[in-house]
Formats: C-alpha cells, structure tokens, sequence
C-alpha cells in the first residue's frame, strides 16, 4: 500500500476526527511512563499480559443477535459483508477471551490488559472518543483473597504512581440485593442499582423522588435512602454491621467483606478503604465487591479506578462458571489528574537527561562514543544533528526540556573530556571525563 | 454502555474476526518484552513518543479526495457520515502529524511511534490483518549524520533483542536515479524500481524479461540487471565506486554513502552492512539511502526492519520542506522469527519466577508478606489464591512455567522461615529467609 501522487498543487488539510487527537511527546512521554509503572507493577504480582482484537463481530460485542445497533459504538460492514464494530471497553472483549480460551488456561487467571477502546459519544472537556484503559483482573477465584488481592493492586498502583492522596470507596451487591430481597423491593432492582448510583451526581432529593416513582412507596424509598447514606465517623465494620442488620441479619456476604477488611488491616492499607453503600456501579453483572476510587484532591473529578466482583461474567458465551473480580483504570483521565495535581512521578515531560552538542560535524563520531558511555550509565542521550550556532541548540535543549548538555567544540581526545553544562542554573563544569559527567548528571535530574 | 442481557438458554460463539487473533499470555509477554527492550532503547537515544488516531479521514489516509478506495483498507462512514478508516501503517498518520504539528516542535525531531495497523490483505500464514509496526524517523536533518544514526539504532536493537546473525542490505535511490538518467531511462522509472525491488522473490530472469518489457531495450535491461547484480567479494566501499562509475561518475550521493559507512566504521559495526543495489523499497517516496534487513539464520524470512530516506513525505499535507529518515519493524514478524530461532532475550514465557503455594488459608497474609519482600528484590512473585492440594498447585505452576515455589505449610513466623522448591530440578531449600530465596531464585532464573 503507498500513498498516492496527488497533483502536486493540492495540499489535503491534515485534519483529524473531532473526538480524536493526537498524542504529542508531552503528553505521551508522561502515558507511557504510567503505563510501564503500572505494567511492571501487574507482572511482579503474577498478573500476565494478554490483547483481543481492536475489530470483532458487532453481535459478540453488544451481546445479541442484532436489530437496534448501540450509537455510542463505532460499527460498519466490512468488505467480507460481516457486520464489526470497534471494541468500546476491554471487559466484554475479555469475557469472550475466557469462553474462547479457559481451556488453555490455569486457573485462577491473573490478567492485565491496556489498550485503546473506542466509543461515539458526544465529545467534551475530558472526555474522547479514543482513549486508553488499563484493566485487571483475577478469573477462577471466589474468595476474599481474590477480592482483596484486586484491592491490594489498586492500592500500590497508586503508591507506585506518586499518589497519596485518595479513597476507595466500597460496598457490596450481594448484601445490597439482600437487603431490597428483605425489603420486598424485589422488582426493577436494576433500575434502583442506576438510581442509587447517581446519589453524588443528583444528590438525595432527587434520588428519594427517583426511587418513589419506581417503588411506588416513600416508605420503601426511605428504608433505600437510609440504607445508602453514609454516617460520619462510622467506621468500616461499624457500616457493616449495621448494613448487615438492615439486610436481615445477612451472614454470607457480611463475612466476606469481613475477611476482606482483615486483610486490609494485615496489609496495613485500611485506611484508603471507606464503606460507601451508595455504590453500586448500576452495570447488571456486578455481584459482589464494588468499589470506586476518588481522588482527595480533585474532589469533582469522579472516580479514576472503578470495579468489582463479578461472577457470571461470561455467561453470554459459555455455560462454564468464571467467577472473577477486576478492576479498570481510565488511564487518559487519570493522567489529566496528575497532570492537575502537578505529579512528581509522572514529573517533566523532558526529551532526554542531556544533549551533546555538535557545533561542528568532525566531533560527531567522538560525541557519538561519549553518548554510548553515557547510556551505559542508564541516561537518556540525546545527540544535535547539525551543524548550528550554540545558541540556536540551546534553544532546542529548552524546547525539548533537556536539563544538561555537552560541549565538546575544543576537545582533547587523548584525555577524553569535555565540558558539562547544566542548562537550567548556567553552571559549567569543564575538562571533566564520562565517570564525572554521569554523576553531575544524575545529581541534577 | 452495558452487556445486554439475552435469553439465558442462548450462547453466542466467542468466535472472533478472520485474520485476526487473541495474543494470548505465551504470545503477549515476549511481544511485551521486546516492545519494553525497543522502547528502553529509543529513549535513551533521544527518541520520544508519539501517538496518533486509530481511526482517520480516508481522504487524509489514502492522499485523494475521493473515488475508489483502496480494498485493502477498513473503511466506513462513521455515525456523523463522515468517510473514516483505520490506519494502514504509522509512515502515512506521521506525515500527517508533522504537517499538522511542526510548529510546536524542535526539528530536528526524533520519535518512534509503536502500535497497531490494520490491513485487509488476504489472511495467510503470518500475514493478519490487524498487526503492530514500530517506526522510528528523524525528521528536520538531511545529513549522513541522520542517515548513520537510524542504522545504528537499528543495529542497536538487533543487538539487544539477542540477534547475533543479521545483515542490513542497503543501496541508495539517488544514486539509482542518477544512473537511470545516465542511461536515459527516464520513463516509468517507479515501475523499474518495482521489478528491481523483486529480483530476490522472481529472480535474475524473470527481472530482466519485465525490465525488456519495460524499456523496450535489451541493452537497457542488461545495464540495469548489471548495476544490481551483487558481485562476489566486493566490499561496501568498491560496490559503491562501481556504482558511481556506472551512473557517469555521481557525486553528491557517493559523498554521502562513504560518509555514512565511515561512520560505521567508526563506530565499529560496518561487517553486518552490505552494499546491495537490487534493494529498492519500490515506494516513491524515498529520495536517498534504503535498507532492509535479513536474518541470516531464516534467509527465506524476508526482511523484518525496513525504511529510507524520504526528502518530501509530509508534502501531501504542507508546503513545508521535512526531510526525513527512517525504519520500521514488522514486530509481529520479528517475534515470529524470534520464536522459530529459539532466542534467548525473549526466552520462555513463564508467568513468574516464584509462586508461593497456599495450602491453607490461615497462612495467606504471612505468604503476602513473603511476596512484598520477593518483589523488592525485583523479582515476579504469583500468589496462589486457592485451597488446593499442593499436586494441583504443582501442575498450575507448570502450566505457567513458573520455575519456583514457596511452601509455608508449615511456617514458623517467629523466625519468619519457610521452604523453595525449584520445580524443574525438584530440589528443596528448607526454612531459609528473604534474602537466601531471593539469592536462589535469582541464581536459577
């Protein structure tokens, strides 16, 4: 394939679609820096990598046979005639995965999965029809272990990202249904899962008024409504507790939250951990642990991590049981909260830790050997390629926010050195040798 | 955006799209694993990230206003009834991104750019239809400098992905041109280069016949067929003085390709350079010195690292001059032959180095305790996460390839002791600590 010769005089307009953008260095360089972050973190923790294709069958995708296609869903005929639609998030792509794949697979399965998904929503601030999520999740494991080991990553994905400042709110389905169960609101339960889950949004008057128009009843509204709002200073086994007793005495999801909150305390993490009965996640497959995360900071910025248990989830496709608990990061929208929070991990967007200078072409070979030293010693080397006046390359250094460079115009190669500048305080440091220059250099990143 | 319930009698087929595939764990961690090793390499050579849209204009993608459209292309209108396709390589989306964003960068710029492509080519044995590509350019220097700088890190990369065998086929296209015109073979020269660029699938005859039907002149045909017939024993610098000699004594480019392999020789690694005429890349868009890159251990593989200088790519979209040059891995490709030549780098794609076994739940926190200390010392730790007998925790670990376990049946937390088993070798270390496990496994990685 090759792009065709145009007439030489029509220049195409390089736009691109609106919902779409493209990733520059400082926007892509700080992306990429989390996600090796998060990568390295799921594959010290056991947890293995896999990919599902961007293109699959529109009816696997939505989950029915076809009629009425999903809006929000890029979809079209191919040239095979097969009706195909891009994914527009990695949980249904992963359910398939698993019908497709258990086989081959030792459970529990421990998955990561980051990749782009697609959807054709309406574009606005913060929000893009092309972004990035990162999910992970542990298949074949129906216990607390599996629930607080998912709880346990969400919590040292944000350590290990520089965040130190964020709740994890959590609440269980399985005690929530327990209760509309004990309450005899039995039917609509679905729709009483999106109400409530709109409580921070709404707020409770409306959510009150919400619930009355589907359980034709102020008193059943009132019991939800009481059930849902979070006392203060009521600790994590307090709300259990008395959520328990709200559901009748509920005994088996009471103990798993239990087990699971003595595991947080082992860890000594329970503190990031907050009983919140208002979320629900309103999707339908959740059945057990659901939990968001909200940063301190950005109180109004919603939830950057969100998930739960869910143990049906690829039913759609197989009648073998995978019970499973996950969790999904919307990494484009948390890196919009670094960005805001000014992140010290994510840090600067600098091209490279120094650039070498190269004011004239007959040091280019000489330069090039003091970079591949340096890399040696793990820095990031970046080497002018023309022929320029200083100045115009100390312009480049700054565009690109490279904090040191090197000069080697009079050099002396029988001794190997150079000299050092740092770009940022002016400071030089002259005649020094590779040894020396590492040093000042990582000193000062 | 949900799963829609369906009749629960009803399974859908988890079947997925033809030429497309799941990257399963033992696909996905040696593709992750290269990805990481490039990536590590680009950045400290100066090189940034970018991204671009999956999903463009047709018009900007293909480089005409309308008409037929490439078959090979996934195209649709879009819900907005806009003509939409999905990008067919990262050179196209890059030229775009240059026409758009040369203003907010410091040229010269130096990006790789590695993600998925989609191609609707006819599936067959290691050609899909949906792939990655890792392109590097630098754009903004049209000097040897430039040229030499992509060839080392290309050879850089082979280096550290563990390929000791390779040879990268480079030839010039000006210098080509150049003899072309000397020979006053002027027209159709695309369609020269074309056959030329063949010489290695359909041989010397079958060339010559196309070049005779071609040029209407035998005389033409045997010029051409002499100037990329490889001659034994000719080292880089002769070839490339015969060449010259052959297009009437040129200058400007010979300059350059002794420049070049001066700098290879400098920097040490001209052996795995060769000078190869026949190597044309056949796309018109390149200007001066093309390459490809055999394995000399699958000669019949076909190259896995291609690309050239092009002086003139961004000129669909802007009237700004952007010389450039560059490479591209077929990563998919590359991880194939990397599979069949049994390469170290990638190795085998064990989950973990260690899992600690879990017989007992009553030992899970103290085992979480064991796994925060093992991942300190960087070392990949799974947890099992149910009660099973250790036999089929056994085989779980061999499913995954994990060659350590860690039993703590019998743990005495005091003393914080338990016991490693190296699974391949079935040998036991009994009550030994952190640093004594961590010493082992690392020894028998």
């Amino acid at each position: 394939m090759s792009v065709k010769k145009v007439n030489k005089t029509k220049i195409i307009e390089p736009k691109i679609l609106k919902g779409f953008r493209d990733s520059l260095p400082n926007q892509e360089i700080p992306k990429r820096k989390i996600i090796n972050k998060l990568e390295r973190l799921f594959t010290t923790h056991g947890f293995v990598a896999i990919d599902t294709p961007a293109l699959e069958y529109t009816e696997v995708l939505l989950g029915k046979g076809g009629g009425e296609t999903d809006k929000q869903i890029f979809h079209f005929e191919d040239n095979g005639g097969r009706e195909v639609a891009l994914r527009f998030d990695l949980t249904v792509p992963f359910a398939r995965f698993l019908a497709a794949h258990y086989n081959e697979l030792a459970l529990p399965f421990k998955r990561y999965h980051i990749n782009k998904v697609w959807r054709g929503e309406k574009p606005q601030k913060g929000r893009f029809r092309e972004f990035y999520q990162c999910d992970f999740d542990i298949v074949g494991a129906d216990n607390a272990e599996a629930d607080f080991e998912i709880l346990s990553m969400m919590n040292t994905s944000f350590n290990k990202l520089g965040i130190n400042n964020y709740t994890f709110c959590v609440a269980h389905r399985g005690l929530f249904n327990a209760f509309l169960t004990h309450f005899e609101v039995i039917d609509d339960s679905v729709e009483i899962l999106r109400i409530v889950d709109k409580l921070r949004k709404i707020g409770e008057e409306e959510v009150k008024k919400q619930l009355i128009d589907v359980t034709k009843s102020e008193e059943k509204a009132n019991a939800i409504l009481s059930y849902i709002t979070k006392l203060d200073n009521e600790g994590f086994l307090e709300t259990l507790d008395r959520l328990s007793k709200l559901a009748g005495g509920e005994e088996e999801h009471t103990t798993r939250m239990k087990d699971i909150y003595n595991y947080l305390v082992s860890e000594g993490i329970e503190k990031h951990f907050t009983f919140d009965s208002s979320i629900t996640r309103g999707l339908d497959y959740y059945t057990g642990i659901v939990y968001e995360t909200f940063l301190d900071d950005l109180p109004s910025f919603g939830s950057v991590c969100s998930g739960g248990r869910y143990n049906n989830l690829a039913s759609l496709y197989t009648k073998q049981e995978l019970p499973g608990v996950g969790s999904s990061i919307g990494l484009d929208r948390l890196l919009s909260a670094l960005e805001e929070l000014d992140n010290s991990v994510i840090g600067k967007s600098s091209y490279s830790d120094v650039v070498i200078f190269n004011e004239d072409n007959t040091t280019y070979a000489y330069g090039n050997k003091i970079a591949t030293a340096l890399r040696e010693e793990d820095l990031r080397v970046d080497h002018y390629l023309l022929k320029k006046k200083l100045n115009q390359q100390f312009k480049y250094a700054e565009t690109n926010q490279i904090p040191f460079g090197i000069i080697i115009k009079d050099y002396d190669e029988a001794h190997h050195t150079f000299s050092l500048k740092n770009l940022n305080t002016r400071e030089s440091f002259e005649s020094i040798n590779i040894n020396e220059a590492a040093k000042l250099i990582k000193q000062g990143l």
